[in-house]
C-alpha cells in the first residue's frame, strides 16, 4: 500500500548562525510527533488526572506511549447532570494533561440524543434549542486553546427518529429536521471558535449518512471533518467493505476521522442485536484466539486507513477492556496488561511508520530528508532545533 | 376520513348591475373543474392530437371525462435523439390541446439518467452540464404559458450510483452531488419560470429521500412540490405504508404530488425484482379477479389521498393497459374498454366529490354555498357567470 502522501521528501539545508553552509556534517533527524493523528478514548485519564494513583498511571503513561490524540467525554448528561452545574473543572485539567503531554484533545459530543441532560425536557423546543446552543458557546469558548476540535453533533442519521425513549434533542430535530439542526450547531460552533476542526460523527454509513453530508455541503454547513464510527463487535468489516466505506465517503473531497474504531479479543455479538446496547452481558471475556484476530484485524485496518490520502485520523475507542458494553475491545486487559494488538500498534507508530535517522549534508550542507510527517528535533553534534516537516520545500535550518 | 379541506363553505351575495341584491332566488352552482389535481399520464394525446383517428379519439375523449391534469414526456432521449433537433412542435400542439381542454400539463422530466440522450456522451463534464441546463432554458421558457409544471430532476437518490449503464447525467450528479445537481437545475428551471411549478420526483420514499429533500430545502432549493412515485406492480402499499409515507413527507410541509401511481388489474409482479425494468414479459393480461382488486385498491388510495391536506395531485400513469412494461395498469382495457376503475373514479371525482346544486338567496341577495374547490359556472336564470371557489372569503357576485 502507497504511503508516500504521509512523508515528505525534503532538502533542508545546514547553515551556522552566520548563514555558512555546515557541509559534509552528520545531522541526526529524531520524530517527536505525527502530524498523522493516532488517537484513542482517553476517558482513564480523568480519574488519574483527578486521582492519581500508580495503576491508574500505568494505563495513562502507556497509552501515551502510542497515542497522540485522545477523546475526551463531554456528554451533557454527565457534563451538566444538574443545570448551571457543568464539570469543567475535570474536563479542563485532564485535557490540560495530555495537551502538556503533546496529545491533541477533542471533546465529544455536543449534541447528541443519547447521554442527554434530562432536565432539559422540562422546556418547551425553542428553549432546548437556545439552551443547546448556549451549551454549544460556553464549551467552544470555555476550551478554546485547549479543544480545538469537537465531534459538534452526533448520529443525526437516526436522531429525528430514535425512539426508544423522549428526550430534548430527538424533539428539537424532529423540528427543525436534521440539515437545520446541524446547521444551526454548527454556525454556533464555528463562531464560536472559527479555527477549530468540526466533525459530524455517524455510525451509519449508509447512502442515508452521505446524502446528509451532500446536503450540509450545499447549505454552508462549515464541517472540518466527516467522522465515521466503526464499531465492530459483531465482527470485522473486512478490506472490502472498508474501502468500499472509504471510496465513498472521499466523493466530498473532506478530511476523514475514524472517529470510535472498535475490534475486540473476544466472542463476537450476534449479528441480529441492532443497537448495540442491547447487548447485555455478564462478562465479556478476552481470549488467546480473540486476541490473535483482533491484532490482525486491526494492523489491517490501519494500514488500509493509514494509505488513503483523506484519512487524518484513527481513533480506537476504548483503550482498556470491559469498558464499553464490557467488550473486549481495548489495547489492555481487565488486569492492565498490554494485548499483543497493543505491541503491534506501537510498533507501527512509534517504529515502521516514524522515523530517527542520520543524514550527511553536501559540500554546500544541503541534505536530503525523508521522513514521515510531523515535529522533529534535527541535531547537529550538541546544537539542536525543533522543526515540523510537513511539506516538501525546501528550507534553511540555522544552528 | 375528513375531506373538508378540499371544500369551501362561503357566503356568496348576488347583485344586479346596480349593486342591488337579488332576494329569494334560485342560483345554479355548476362545478366546471376541480383545483385538486386528477392527473393521468397523457401520451396517448400525441397520436390522436398529430393524427387524429376515431379510435384514438374515443381514448383521449373518455381520458378528458376524468381528468383535469396530465404529464406529457420530456425524455431528453426521444424529444431531442439527434443534437439541435428538438421535438418541440409536436409536444406544444399536444400540451395546447390538453389546455384547450381545461387540462393543466406537466413536463417530465428535464433532468434524468434514463432513456438520457445518448450524444451527450461524447462531451466532458463540464459541457454536459452545460448543455442539461441549456435544455432547461429551452423547455421551460419555449414552452410557458403551455407548460408551468415540470418534473425538473427525476431519481436523485439512484442518480450517481446506477450502474446499469454509462450515460451522461450519472456522470455529472457524480461529479456534482446529489443537492449539487438538483441545485444546479431547480435554480435554472425557477429563474426561465419564476411562476412555474418545479417537482423534485423519486420512487425512492425511504429515508434517503427524506434526507435529501432536507438538504435541498436547506441548500435553498426552491422545491414547489415533493414528487413520490408509486408504481405498485408488486402489490398494493396499503393503508399503513401509504400513512406512513404520507406522515414522514408531511414534515416540510411542501405540497405532496404522487406523481406516477400504478395498481394493476393482473398477476402481481413477484418481489424478488428489484428494478421494475428487468420485468419482461410477452404478455399480461387484466382478469377479472385483478379487475376488481384494482378497484378496491385505487379507491381506498384516492380516499386516502384526496384526504390529506397536504397532497394536491394524483397521477395514474399508464390510461390505457399495456403501456410500460406491457401491464395491465390502466383505467381501459388494451381494447379500449373500461374497467370498473374507470367507471369509479370517474364517480368520485365527477359525483361524490363535484359539486352541481342549486341554492337560495335571502332578503339581502346572501347564500351561503357549500362546494368542492374549482372553477364554476354561477347561473340565475338566462344569466350567468363564471367564478373561481378556492376559500370562504364573503364575495358580491354581480350578474
Amino acid at each position: 500500500m502507497d504511503i508516500k502522501h504521509r512523508k515528505v521528501n525534503k532538502r533542508i539545508r545546514i547553515t551556522d548562525k552566520n548563514n555558512r553552509p555546515l557541509s559534509d556534517l552528520e545531522i541526526g533527524i529524531h520524530q517527536k510527533n505525527h502530524s498523522f493523528l493516532f488517537g484513542c478514548g482517553a476517558f482513564d485519564f480523568i480519574p488519574y488526572v483527578m486521582e492519581g494513583g500508580e495503576s491508574q498511571k500505568q494505563i495513562t503513561d502507556s497509552w501515551l506511549e502510542i497515542f497522540n490524540y485522545g477523546t475526551l467525554p463531554f456528554y451533557w448528561g454527565n457534563y451538566e447532570s444538574e443545570e448551571g452545574k457543568p464539570n469543567k473543572d475535570v474536563l479542563m485539567k485532564t485535557a490540560q494533561y495530555l495537551v502538556d503531554n503533546g496529545v491533541r484533545v477533542k471533546g465529544h459530543p455536543l449534541c447528541w440524543h443519547t447521554v442527554c441532560a434530562d432536565w432539559l425536557m422540562k422546556y418547551d423546543n425553542e428553549t432546548i434549542l437556545k439552551k443547546q446552543l448556549e451549551r454549544i458557546d460556553r464549551e467552544v469558548t470555555g476550551f478554546k486553546g485547549v479543544i480545538d476540535m469537537w465531534d459538534v453533533i452526533n448520529e443525526v442519521v437516526i436522531m429525528p427518529i430514535f425512539d426508544k425513549y423522549d428526550n430534548a434533542i430527538t424533539r428539537i430535530c424532529k423540528e427543525k429536521g436534521r440539515v437545520g439542526l446541524i446547521k444551526e450547531v454548527f454556525d454556533r460552533a464555528h463562531a464560536d471558535n472559527p479555527d477549530a476542526i468540526l466533525l459530524l460523527n455517524d455510525f451509519n454509513t449508509s447512502i442515508n449518512y452521505e446524502i446528509l453530508i451532500d446536503g450540509c455541503l450545499n447549505a454552508g454547513v462549515p464541517i472540518s471533518a466527516i467522522g465515521i464510527q466503526s464499531h465492530q463487535h459483531q465482527g470485522y468489516w473486512g478490506k472490502d467493505k472498508l474501502c468500499e466505506v472509504l471510496e465513498r465517503f472521499s466523493h466530498f473531497g473532506l478530511p476523514i476521522h475514524f472517529t470510535e474504531n472498535t475490534l475486540i479479543s473476544g466472542d463476537i455479538m450476534p449479528g441480529h442485536i441492532v443497537d448495540l446496547n442491547d447487548w447485555q452481558v455478564d462478562e465479556w471475556p478476552s481470549t488467546p484466539e480473540g486476541e490473535e484476530r483482533q491484532v490482525k484485524e486491526i494492523e489491517e485496518m490501519y494500514r488500509i486507513l493509514f494509505s488513503h490520502p483523506l484519512v487524518e485520523a484513527i481513533t480506537t475507542w476504548d483503550y482498556k477492556d470491559g469498558a464499553w458494553l464490557k467488550a473486549p475491545s481495548g489495547f489492555i486487559r481487565l488486569d492492565g496488561s498490554k494485548k499483543p494488538s497493543y505491541e503491534m500498534l506501537k510498533k507501527l507508530v512509534k517504529d515502521e511508520w516514524w522515523t530517527d535517522t542520520k543524514v550527511k549534508t553536501d559540500e554546500n550542507g544541503w541534505a536530503t530528508v525523508d521522513a514521515f510527517k510531523g515535529k522533529y528535533v534535527i541535531t547537529v553534534g550538541e546544537k539542536s532545533v525543533e522543526v515540523d516537516l510537513e511539506n516538501n520545500s525546501e528550507e534553511v535550518i540555522s544552528l
